[in-house]
């Protein structure tokens, strides 16, 4: 499967980005480079790195479109570390490509690529501009809290309520929309053992990935204690593009509110409750243990590899 | 199938328990008074009075519990009326019975009864003090929305806002618990076109009937015009009682929010998101043209035939 990845590089999309280079099934054709967990360079910058780290420098890196008036959060500081990596210094990568991140996205998607996108949705909705696109591309899009609370107020979660103009546009134009949220990202949980087996085998990917899960396994343990581990959010999203039977999905027809009192929250629109919900669906349901079992064992095993090819 | 309906008999409820009445597989063995549409006393004249339209004064009315600082809202009165039908007069039935409202509850529990309450949880929570009754009975509760927003907040419905605290209470404690909430009950309907099926048996009841339903009906037309005709609420509960196939229901751990930002929220519980969720389930899905055609057409039937009982 032809895939491009649209990241915010933060910790989870790191894990995200090895996944995706580590399933065999998953032909990553581009990366496009969005902001939220830190600024779109900064993101980039960790994606042509940690690239480079996986031996996979040949994948293009673009940036896309960053919010005029965007900051980082602190909470998105204290989560994924100041430079997005839990402070871990990961060398230089390859220069990142020269190219439109949206016009990226729609050839992608016109070469039958699947999109999935793990920050804000600015990058995706611009794409959504183009009808062709928007009738098109097949979406997975980590955002939202369904059924459960949000991570940055009890009614928004982080991706959505970076812009939550663009998602709703997201929302109510692309015909094949899968939204992968809290609801399920939340009982998808990496341990602090599970991190160990990477460190185990002993490679410089290996080690430095784990170092990376460690920060944001710490951050949760602070913010987060009875989940037992960090949320693994962004790898879900690669992992329904590429096995939609790990979620069971709610169709329904979304929106998502952009004003007070409740802005970013992603829920059910109710001019069109009745109308069938063809276009958008909601991850409700997930194998966690299958998923979190397959995700250590195949970035375990890309790390090996890796280690193997250096000596 | 025994029942117990605990009611703050406003339209919905009226409808419900005509529903009830209808079902040849229900045996409705009491009535429980509970207020929001209307106050107890209000909600338990309108329910003895519609029992004597209905040929049905046989069926036990018990007051319940009434928040000390309870008023009706204006939002109530808006959708059911003053008197909580509409404003029309149903001529008086036979005094309320004498009894504990939550003594009558745990009893008809420990008779098999199954207990569908759709107004807030005040009396359904103070049975659940007792541990066999929140053991061993089958509840179902109308209210909230969890997919959807709310009616009177964007976080809350109705039912939960009266009392958070008691449905916190409700969901953590009873062991079976299905939430029938706006996420479908907005979705199944009553249209003037199905009023007039009632009227047009041309029996009391049905014209009764139809002129509450109206009401109804009216208040919606302004409120929500694009559902088409009123929600029916409370009927749906019952339905999902005898026929729990009408809906297809998400297994959730849940809380209901009872402080600010967002007091009334009916939400997952982030401290049980990874637990398996086996006391509650919330309706998601409905199958509302199978459910409202049959509700149109018991009521129907139960109107003619009273219609014929009087000739």
């Amino acid at each position: 499967m032809r895939m491009l990845l649209d990241l915010d590089t933060g910790i989870d999309d790191a894990l995200a980005l090895a996944f995706a280079l580590a399933h065999p099934d998953i032909e990553l054709v581009a990366v496009t480079g969005t902001y939220g967990n830190v600024t779109v360079e900064q993101g980039v910058a960790n994606t042509t790195a940690l690239l480079k780290l996986l031996g996979a420098e040949d994948i293009p890196v673009y940036a896309g479109p960053q919010r005029e008036d965007f900051h980082v959060k602190d909470i998105s500081q204290f989560v994924h570390g100041a430079n997005g990596l839990g402070g871990v210094e990961v060398s230089f990568g390859a220069p990142p490509a020269q190219g439109d991140a949206v016009e990226i996205m729609k050839q992608a998607a016109r070469d039958g690529a699947i999109i999935v996108a793990t920050g804000p949705s600015t990058t995706v909705a611009k794409a959504c501009d183009d009808d062709d696109f928007a009738r098109n591309a097949k979406i997975i899009m980590m955002g939202g809290a369904l059924t459960v609370a949000g991570n940055v107020a009890p009614w928004a979660e982080a991706n959505v309520s970076q812009d939550p103009a663009a998602t709703d546009f997201l929302l109510r134009t692309a015909q094949d929309v899968t939204v992968v949220g809290l609801d399920v990202t939340l009982r998808t949980v990496l341990t602090r053992e599970q991190v160990q087996q990477w460190r185990d085998t002993g490679s410089e990917s290996g080690k430095t990935f784990a170092e990376i899960a460690d920060y944001y396994v710490d951050a949760y343990a602070e913010l987060s204690p009875q989940l037992g581990g960090c949320g693994l959010h962004d790898p879900l999203a690669v992992a329904v593009a590429i096995d939609p039977s790990l979620v069971e999905c709610l169709p329904i027809n979304l929106k998502v509110e952009t004003g007070e009192p409740t802005p970013g929250r992603l829920i059910g629109d109710p001019d069109r409750i009745q109308e069938p919900a063809e276009t958008t669906r909601v991850a409700i349901g997930v194998d966690a243990q299958r998923f979190t079992a397959d995700f250590v064992a195949r970035l375990e095993g890309l790390f090996g590899e890796l280690g193997q090819r250096t000596l």
